[in-house]
């Protein structure tokens, strides 16, 4: 931090700090409101770092792996082996995400919260593997309550670790065949729409498999009683989304900005909203998937995803490809002219 | 080039580069079609550049400024020193498009078309004004068609220039107090759609003002007969748009990547499309701006834009920012590993 922001920081002025970002906002040399949702991320962003001059530091990303008993009820076309696979694939630098962290400078780790295989202990992840994947909900809850606290807790190490280190800035993906399925099941308990709305094809679902997933998550989505978000996470999550949930919850606490991606890490932020509303400033919706039921989600938290791209692949790849925009957004608030320093002519 | 490139280049097989190119993107480690807009875009360069490995190598931007006569018809809010003004402002690195083009390592070339100023000599700006502004419309053509054919050839040879530096990528954005009128009368022309919606506020007129420049375009829209697209161009564009229309010719020629920004870069593109239909398979629409009537261009091109990010200000900042999205489309195609390298399983 340079001098001149921590004497702003001191500033008696910084109780309406929104109010001086807006106006440093609109003193820019261009059209005031003319670079759109960029002005509202700067402005958001100053918000949660509590400075006119935001920028994003080591930005970073966990990606939580797990598996779904529910894979079981065939409602995933992949078969619950790629999780693993994927997750070797991770390692040898091979996926999507590696590629997008790789160009964008984002810090990548990989955390096996229940993976139904044994990794050699000398790979590149986190091993924290609670259980070898959650249960099969339709014959019972997802978790126990304990396990389901055990992968928040390593969510939330996870992150207190890069805010340690450093990161400003923290992003969510997941691995784990059949965690739309749970993702469709937390959405549907905690926004009221129907299963059918919030149920897609997932990785690759034909018409015949979409019918056949949204029966068997009808079926489960009465089979149980569950209030708290706690509990609703618990018999209806998986183990990675549950560590997403504790990594959202400690990333706010840490005052970060959090990069929230596709259908699962989106089901995780409203989970980890309907524990702690507070989450939701601190979150910057990258992308609306392709995935039927995200758009409803979004709409459902008031958020305006920053990417339209039709993307359906999960892993925080949405997330990772939005970072240069989110960039832009601290660079334009830190490092363009006022009108008044450039000499440029306000209206007539 | 690598040499596997080099051979790629000269396989038998290369007549169905388009049936490779979704080949080689279905193979990748993620569910077919999972990365969107991506994945359309990787194949769309990797036909630009004849390769399975496409590449963004030095991209460009130039950034053309001229005045336009019809300013005098008040039919903006912000007075024409404006644009003398921020070209200053690029300058001295103070602008959006500075900030943007720093951040995603994009070059950046401003030439003076037609400004109506003295720039003193040592500014780094390339000098190839024309005249001081093209004409007032309401009372005579913006351009001669010796003027109009002036500006195209300093477009095209700027392209010329930066293509022979090496770059493959290349995008162009404006300043011209006055430019989203004569972008207005171009898309009327082109496309039909009535005046009424091809005109909007601009840089931020307000509604009394937005009705009387629509007035003033309707009046000029029918005071001309100009058929051919060159002689449309000369008669209701501007010296800066008839620059990027040169540029985009000569970028088509050359097999760049065309980055296309917003409302007046559009207008630009598309009457370059009217020219060479062909130049539309070279550009990538950046983003879909909050200027009025820029959708419905884009739809008559058929184009689907990356960004909507509600962003109008132009000088090519829409691009600008969106360049980091394509450098994931063609990462994405050369970095990932195949199903069968991965050792990943397929659907059921």
């Amino acid at each position: 931090m340079t001098k001149n922001e921590c004497e702003e920081k001191k500033s008696p002025q910084w109780g309406d700090l929104e109010g001086l970002l807006h106006k440093k906002t609109d003193n820019k040399t261009k059209p005031p409101g003319s670079l759109g949702l960029l002005e509202d991320m700067a402005i958001q962003i100053g918000l949660i770092q509590n400075t006119l001059n935001p920028e994003i530091v080591k930005p970073s990303m966990l990606v939580f792996a797990a598996d779904h008993g529910l894979t079981d009820e065939g409602i995933s076309p992949y078969p619950k082996d790629v999780t693993w696979q994927m997750v070797m694939n991770f390692c040898a630098g091979g996926a999507a995400i590696n590629v997008f962290c790789k160009q964008n400078g984002i810090g990548l780790n990989v955390i096996d919260v229940g993976v139904d295989f044994d990794f050699p202990a000398g790979l590149p992840i986190q091993h924290s593997k609670i259980a070898r994947g959650s249960r099969n909900m339709r014959k019972e809850p997802a978790m126990s309550s304990g396990d389901c606290q055990k992968a928040m807790n390593i969510g939330a190490e996870a992150v207190r670790k890069r805010a340690a280190e450093g990161s400003n800035t923290i992003s969510f993906g997941e691995m784990g065949i059949g965690n739309t399925s749970a993702s469709s099941l937390l959405m549907h308990k905690f926004t009221g729409i129907p299963v059918e709305e919030c149920t897609g094809r997932g990785a690759g679902c034909n018409n015949q498999q979409v019918y056949h997933k949204t029966s068997v998550l009808k079926e489960i989505a009465e089979k149980y009683e569950a209030n708290s978000p706690e509990e609703i996470l618990a018999t209806f999550g998986g183990l990675e989304i549950a560590a997403m949930v504790g990594a959202l919850l400690e990333a706010k606490q840490q005052n970060m900005v959090i990069l929230v991606d596709g259908f699962i890490a989106s089901a995780a932020a409203l989970t980890a909203i309907k524990i702690d509303a507070s989450v939701k400033d601190n979150c910057i919706f990258c992308h609306v998937s392709g995935e039927n039921g995200h758009r409803k989600m979004l709409d459902y938290l008031g958020a305006r995803p920053l990417l339209q791209l039709n993307m359906r692949l999960g892993e925080g790849t949405g997330a990772a490809v939005a970072l240069p925009l989110v960039k832009s957004a601290v660079a334009f608030l830190r490092e363009m002219s006022s009108m008044e320093d450039a000499g440029v002519s306000d209206k007539h």
